[in-house]
C-alpha cells in the first residue's frame, strides 16, 4: 500500500493529505442551522466532506479521517464515518484512518479485522469500516502492532505507529531520555522500523510508517536520519503551527519520504481573511493548491 | 464515580469486574450456527451478553467493555457495542468502556463527548456510548488527558489511564528507565497521579484512575506504594497468566485500591473442564463467584 501511496502522491506532485476531521462546528452557519439531531448532523458531515472530496480529489493523494468526530455523534456519526471511507475509495482516494488504536494482541487482531481484513461470515466478507491505512499507538509495545504488520502483509495496507506527535505534551513522555541516551521517541521509532523490515516496497519504504509531528522539527530532522525506510505522516501543518519550512527535514534526498496532513486549514479556509468571498468548496480547493505549492521545496 | 464505585464493591464484597469482551467465538456452537450476516452477529452477542448480565449483576460492581469485539462488526457491532453499555447500565452496574483512547487535545474532547458528556443539539443532549469510565493511551502526554479530566470532574465520571499493562511486550517502551532512575511506567503513573489530585473522593481515590497489569506484581507493588490515591483496573488475571497471588499487591491495607478485570475466564468459563455440564450463564456465574473467593486475601 506504501507504493500505492507514494505512486498516488507522484502523480499529485503533492505529498499532502487531507484530513476530514469534520467537528460539527466547522460547518457553515447555514448548514448548522438545519441540524435537528445526530441524523441530520451525520448527514451535513458526510455531504460537506462529499462536496469537499469532489472538489479536490484529483489534486491529493489521500484524506485522513479522524475517527473521534464521527464517534462523538454516536451511531449515526459512525456511520458518516464508514460512508466518507468509502466515498473517497470510489474517488480512488488512499484513506488514512486515524483511530490511534492499540491494545494487547487479540484485542488489536479485532481492531484489524475492523478496519484491514473485515469479519468472514459464511463465507462472506463484511467491512464497514475500509481503509488503506490505520493509525497506531505504540505504548504496548511490538505485540499490539504485530497483527495489524501481519495485515499489512497479508491485504496490502499500511500504518503509522505514533513516534513523535505534534501536540505541545508530547515531549512528557516521548523525549524523555533512557539509559543509553536514545529519547522514548526514538527508541519507539526503533521498534517501527524493525517491524517494517519485512514490509518494504519498491521504493525503499515500510507499510509500517511513523506519525512525526511538524511542529518538531529537530526531532524529525534525527528521525529522519535514524528510520531511512520508515514513511512519515506529518500532523501539526497549518493550525497547529508547522510550517513548510518546519517540515521540510521529513523528506529525503528525493522528495519522498512523507506525507503532510492538514485538516482545519482545508475544511475551515472558507473562514480564512486570505479566501473570503468563496463558499468553503472554492476555498478548500484553494487552501489545498495554495498548500501543495508551499511544500514545493 | 471513583465513590460510586468503591461503593459498588463493598456492597457486593467484589473487586471483580467482568469484561464483557464478547468475540464471536466465545458464543456456543448452537448459537453461532445461526449467525448468518453482522447483524445476527451483533444480535446473537447482545443477547449473550445480556443473559450473562441479568445472572450476575447483583454479584459484581462493574463491567468493562472492549469495543475493539464490536468494532470488528462494523456499524452493528457497535449498535451492539452501545445497547450492551446502556443494558448493564440499566441493571445498575457501572460500566467501564475500554476503548484506549489517546489523541491531541481537541481530538480527545471529542471522544470525552462520545463516551461522557454527549453532544448538544438544539438544546438535547445526545449520548449513544454511555460509559461511567473510559480507559485512556497516555503516550501524547498530559494535554490528551486533560480533557477527559475535566469532564470526570464536570459529569462525574472517571477514567483508567494505561500505566504498566498486562501483555508480554509491555516492557519495550513501558519499563525502559530514564534518565533520573525511574521506569516510563513511573513516569506515566506520577503524570496520572498529578493530573487526579484535583479529582479525589472520599475514599482518598481518585477518579483519575490507572491500568496496573496483574502479571507484573514487582512493578505493581512499586506503583501501588508510588501512587497512593491513583485506583488500578488490573487487567491481565486468569487467561493471561496472573494470579491471585500476583496482584492482591495492588490493594492497600483496607482491601481497596484495585479491581481486577477476567473476561475470557468468566465468558467461556462453560468451556472450562472445571465447570463441565453448566451452560455458559450458569458457568459464568459459577465462575464470577469463584474468582471473589479467589480475591479474598
Amino acid at each position: 500500500m506504501i507504493d500505492r501511496l507514494i505512486e498516488k502522491i507522484k502523480k499529485t506532485d503533492n505529498p499532502s493529505v487531507i484530513g476530514l476531521d469534520t467537528d460539527i462546528a466547522y460547518l457553515p452557519e447555514d448548514v448548522l442551522e438545519k441540524i435537528e439531531s445526530p441524523k441530520t448532523a451525520a448527514d451535513a458531515i458526510l455531504d460537506f466532506n462529499i462536496k469537499i472530496i469532489d472538489e479536490i480529489h484529483t489534486l491529493i493523494p489521500a484524506v485522513k479521517v479522524q475517527i473521534a468526530y464521527y464517534e462523538q455523534l454516536g451511531l449515526e456519526g459512525m456511520r458518516a464515518f464508514a460512508q466518507t471511507l468509502a466515498y473517497a475509495k470510489s474517488k480512488d482516494l488512499i484513506v488514512i484512518a486515524d483511530a490511534k488504536r492499540g491494545d494487547i494482541g487479540s484485542t488489536a487482531s479485532a481492531y484489524s479485522k475492523a478496519f484491514f481484513s473485515g469479519i468472514q461470515i459464511k463465507g462472506r466478507n463484511y467491512r464497514d469500516f475500509d481503509a488503506d491505512f490505520l493509525t497506531v499507538n505504540s505504548y504496548l509495545g511490538t505485540d499490539g502492532i504485530k497483527p495489524f504488520v501481519a495485515d499489512c502483509e497479508k491485504y496490502d495496507k499500511g500504518i503509522f505507529v505514533l513516534v513523535k506527535t505534534s501536540n505541545a505534551s508530547s515531549g512528557e513522555l516521548q523525549d524523555l531520555v533512557t539509559a543509553d541516551g536514545s529519547t522514548i521517541y526514538e527508541k519507539t521509532g526503533d521498534l517501527v522500523s524493525e517491524l517494517g523490515k519485512s514490509n518494504i516496497g519498491k521504493y525503499g519504504y515500510s507499510n509500517v510508517g511513523a506519525v512525526v509531528g511538524a511542529t518538531h522539527p529537530a526531532q524529525a530532522e534525527r528521525l529522519r536520519e535514524r528510520l531511512p525506510n520508515t514513511f512519515f505522516l506529518v500532523p501539526g501543518y497549518g493550525a497547529q503551527g508547522g510550517t513548510a519550512d518546519d517540515l521540510k527535514v521529513c523528506f529525503d534526498s528525493k522528495g519522498l519520504g512523507a506525507i503532510v496532513n492538514s485538516s482545519r486549514g482545508i475544511l475551515c479556509a472558507y473562514k480564512n481573511q486570505k479566501y473570503k468571498g468563496l463558499d468553503y468548496v472554492a476555498a478548500a480547493k484553494a487552501a489545498v493548491i495554495d498548500m501543495r505549492e508551499d511544500l514545493k521545496f
